[in-house]
């Protein structure tokens, strides 16, 4: 059969993405090993289905590119909420969206009928180490030092849905975080391993960061990951709580607001490259 | 303005293909830079352009992923040669293709209006060393040992138009490549850098290889290194020139003959995965 799909991605983090409300997709794990991989496939970092929802406005499944169902990815989400608008699904541009991590809520900026920008409610961030998990009897975990190859590194310990360790560092750049990553990822202090986030602070609303992350290695955009930078520095005294910080990955910017009820809005981008069709 | 691509590879060797007689692309190098790119584009090792020719039945222009242009890939001739088929630009199945590196011959295999795979004649095998080019006196460089790290490997050179290293191994599949590979592509016997092929004999018929490109490090398929293989493994007395030789690289097969006027054949898949169209 033929399948019609939509690339498109948010600061480089790229998907497939197929309309389950024209077509069904009968085996989407297997379909998304096949079209994820970079040569023989489509190429892209897995598959997103967009589907009707009985409890929000839309539901989104993804798949990542194992094959294995992800909860839920920020990037991705603003790619659905520019495909339903432009697709004329909805002219509503607060939008509802069912994951397997919950209802999420999108805020569109749409201007001449072209979405620009898509703001997402990524939902409280949580600094009790043990819900992290860190294996800490501690609080909250901040500027916590940690000596990893005999340097002393502060961490703030954040999740965001999946565990975070911001470390803040004058000069990221010139880190070499395939030697340094896997020593946090793996360290006996995070039971389920971490994601761990390089972050230089250029003014009180300019972050720069690069990120590990568990089972990926350096990748070049991290929504989650943002938001706990983001967090982090708060916490730190770095930025203010309320206000806008924007954070500069390596795939792209994402503008985050940490509210004082505990919320952390991230707003960014969402990019169609090109429609396709695939024999299937 | 919008642009209609089909993407194809063969072995993995993927490119981005327009249709030269239906659309003129204006800044070829600066689109295949765009459309290259995994994750911002659509993601390829290039662009190729099928064109009408003056003096042969097609023409294509290549251009690599960083934007400069290519003189010719096997892999992606035998894309065009199903391509022009397949889309009834020709029915005959004896193609003659122009290339920058000169007048390609192409030898399509069709079943049921499919093309299933097709042979390309690269060329002449060039075995002088100053030709290659090594910094040799000698009139053929065979199973010469050569010194890396402590250990003598047995070097037999070939150029296919570029120059190759071939080394025969016993059981390439715990090679550490980025080790070693930089080692004899930097080596002062090639004076333009060499792509080195580690190679596994598993029949008289069949090898197996692995490949370090010069400029790219390890690849999945290198057409030129799989005639570059087979020529090495006749010349040294492992397989039988005139026979098909069956090459096995990470990507996929090629069947390489070494004829007795010194031509190498190769033929191997071509594969169609998707068609799409980009704005740009």
């Amino acid at each position: 059969m033929q399948i019609n799909f939509t690339k498109m991605h948010g600061i480089g983090n790229d998907y497939v993405y197929v309309d389950g409300f024209k077509q069904t997709l009968l085996d989407p794990h297997v379909f998304s090993v096949f079209i994820s991989d970079r040569h023989f496939g489509i190429g892209s970092d897995g598959l997103v289905i967009i589907l009707p929802s009985e409890i929000a406005d839309f539901k989104m499944r993804m798949f990542n590119a194992d094959g294995s169902e992800g909860k839920m990815c920020g990037n991705a989400a603003r790619c659905v909420g520019k495909y339903v608008y432009e697709t004329g699904y909805t002219t509503k541009k607060q939008i509802s969206l069912e994951t397997l991590s919950g209802i999420k809520y999108l805020t569109l900026t749409v201007e001449d009928e072209e979405v620009t920008s898509v703001e997402v409610d990524m939902g409280k961030a949580i600094l009790n180490p043990k819900e992290i998990p860190i294996a800490s009897q501690l609080n909250f975990f901040i500027n916590h030092p940690l000596e990893i190859d005999g340097i002393i590194y502060g961490v703030t310990g954040v999740s965001m849905g999946n565990p975070h360790a911001v470390i803040f560092c004058e000069d990221i750049d010139y880190l070499e975080l395939e030697k340094i990553g896997p020593k946090f990822e793996k360290h006996p202090l995070f039971p389920e391993r971490i994601n761990t986030e390089f972050v230089q602070i250029i003014n009180a609303n300019t972050l720069k960061m690069r990120v590990w992350e568990r089972g990926s290695g350096e990748t070049w955009a991290c929504g989650t990951g943002a938001c706990a930078t983001a967090v982090a520095a708060i916490v730190n005294g770095y930025c203010t709580q309320g206000e806008e910080i924007t954070v500069k990955l390596r795939g792209g910017e994402l503008k985050i607001t940490y509210k004082e009820d505990g919320r952390v809005l991230m707003k960014g981008s969402a990019t169609k490259v090109f429609e396709g069709i695939i024999e299937y």
